[in-house]
């Protein structure tokens, strides 16, 4: 018997690597000869980092970037033991809380540090970057980040426009000719979970615009400023995001990456589970455990327990979710491929409770769960 | 697929029926071709007549009888559909709560109405009598009941003894040739879940006798008597029950039932489990779900989910229970023969919550339980 263990965090709780420990624990107790194989998941957000080099190896690499305001900083972004994929989170060179200490500048922030980041990872050997974004502190359309692998953002008289999403207002010319060919040899794979487009009503502007500092009157100014850069994309490249969903996704960066770089937008937690390589750890399988903190049956998409129960439904493998809080009816779940799913609950708990014994209930519920299937 | 719904109730919040009706619904759910049979189970206290009738159809016979201090009362017990079965409770007639209205009779009291129901239901027919025991009024050791089933309980001179516990210490000698043929040819059985001997410091007189109102001098005068009690029946019949474990049940009741009816001691659930004929309703099937309110792993025996768990393991069919709370290791209740044990808690709740949403947690529950075996 062959089991695969694959959870995202139980947020304010337990890492994935914790979940995947406590779950272990309670499978080996209910069959001690199966095969278990943890794969600690993410969903593109926080602990994606410390999932993909558990899967692949490899280490943390610190660089020193822009932050989104052009001061230094040092960032770290994820290369695999092999060398040739990475892992690089927006947030960490063009977070906004990287700038919390100083008034916001939603016009002027950028996305420069995390081109920088990425630009390492390349120039380190690897074609295959996973780009996670979110939390980001500019508008800029992901020019900045465009900007640092040799893209040039020219105005009417052919010069370069100074920096953040405000001036592409006056964006009349994209020159690519600048980027390296080991960047247009790569695979940019975007984890995006949020659906609006580039620009309008619900787009990059004002949709997150106004929780990064901007006005109502530079809301409609960055609006702009994004349909000019859409255009010109268009314009240069063929490819047209204004209303592409999802190209909203942090300041627009994710409609840049998939604009110039050909990037593939994609739900964070696929894109890790391939990264992590999920895939062929299911081989086999003859069941998976995924789980996470709270188990919405409803808001299905873009999660861990989704991403994971569609991989295992496309090889015919029962998948269970096991959540600290889980809510009924799961309909939407088990219509993706997930068999079953259980709190870790035993009865009137607090929230406090819960937390402080995650480990223990999931080690028992695990044990109860596989003991259903051997 | 054929399963079997065999559950407890859920002591505050769910009549046995009433979890059968909501585990139902959830297998409907996850299996709706499967064969399901609900068999409402109880432990041979509250619910049990109910239990009783939903399997063997019938009714409750209300009988005038005594209460434990000879005034009248009307009580009920169970008489199958077949008119060959019944159930009687001790408590229905010979309760402590029946005489709460006057100051209470330690020496006094009797069992003599539950004697009345018995005769009356081997008197319609019935020839397998199950007594569920447990709180009685008196502590007579089955004196009244054995009185009322033709028993006469002789002092030296011959003279026939008062009723109660306390005139057994002038027992010289019972005369069983008054029980007639009916009564001799009935099986009787003594659903029994304390430990508790006849005599003795842990026996019917020390540990149950301060609840039903008796002093110290009391419990030590009602001790001698169930002595000399117990010392007659070992000259009479040669049955020693003294230090027979569980002879104590009900004031001594189990013990005066089995030195002169030759009733069988059991577990109260496993003695319901064979009323209500679930083993033949187990046959042929492929899980058993089980449950009750608070399953605490570590006091295994005697609940209804232990006896439902052990004819499982006896005919190798998985058993599942699911319970308002569960309390880990379940290592004794696997080693009895359940397969897994589960919550229905779905994340943090209070005690209240869980109650008043325990029929639809169960219905999600049993669905993903089932979900898991499919």
């Amino acid at each position: 018997m062959r089991i695969v263990i694959a959870p995202d965090s139980f947020k304010g709780s337990l890492s994935a690597a914790a979940v995947c420990a406590a779950v272990t624990a309670g499978v080996r107790r209910a069959a001690p000869a199966a095969e278990v194989v943890a794969v600690p998941m993410a969903d593109g957000g926080e602990g994606t980092l410390d999932c993909f080099l558990s899967a692949r190896g490899g280490d943390e690499i610190e660089v020193a970037a822009a932050d989104p305001l052009g001061r230094p900083v040092k960032a770290r972004y994820a290369l695999s033991g092999d060398g040739r994929s990475a892992v690089v989170e927006l947030a960490a060179a063009s977070g906004l809380p990287l700038v919390e200490d100083v008034p916001l500048d939603p016009l002027g922030a950028t996305t420069t540090g995390t081109g920088e980041l990425i630009a390492d990872a390349v120039r380190r050997g690897a074609r295959d970057v996973l780009v996670c974004v979110g939390g980001s502190a500019g508008t800029d359309g992901g020019a900045g980040l465009l900007r640092a692998l040799g893209v040039r953002f020219l105005d009417a008289a052919g010069g370069e426009l100074p920096p953040g999403g405000a001036a592409l207002a006056r964006l009349a010319a994209i020159d690519t000719s600048g980027i390296p060919d080991e960047v247009r040899a790569s695979r940019f794979r975007v984890a995006c979970d949020v659906t609006s487009p580039l620009v309008g009503p619900s787009g990059a502007a004002a949709v997150f615009g106004p929780q990064k500092g901007a006005t109502p009157a530079q809301v409609r100014e960055l609006d702009a400023a994004l349909t000019t850069f859409a255009d010109v994309l268009a314009a240069h490249a063929g490819v047209r995001v204004h209303d592409l969903p999802g190209a909203g996704a942090a300041g627009g960066t994710c409609g840049g990456l998939i604009g110039v770089l050909g990037a593939e937008p994609a739900a964070g937690a696929a894109l890790v589970a391939e990264a992590v390589r999920l895939p062929a750890a299911l081989a086999g399988a003859d069941l998976v455990i995924t789980g996470e903190g709270r188990l919405d049956g409803q808001s299905a998409g873009g999660k861990v327990v989704s991403a994971v129960a569609a991989l295992a439904k496309e090889r015919g493998i029962p998948a269970v979710a096991l959540a600290g809080g889980v809510a009924a009816p799961f309909d939407d779940l088990h219509a993706l491929g997930l068999t079953a799913a259980f709190s870790l609950a035993d009865g009137p708990r607090t929230l406090a409770e819960l937390k402080a014994e995650a480990a223990p209930l999931l080690t028992v519920l695990a044990e109860q769960v596989v003991r259903l299937r051997v």
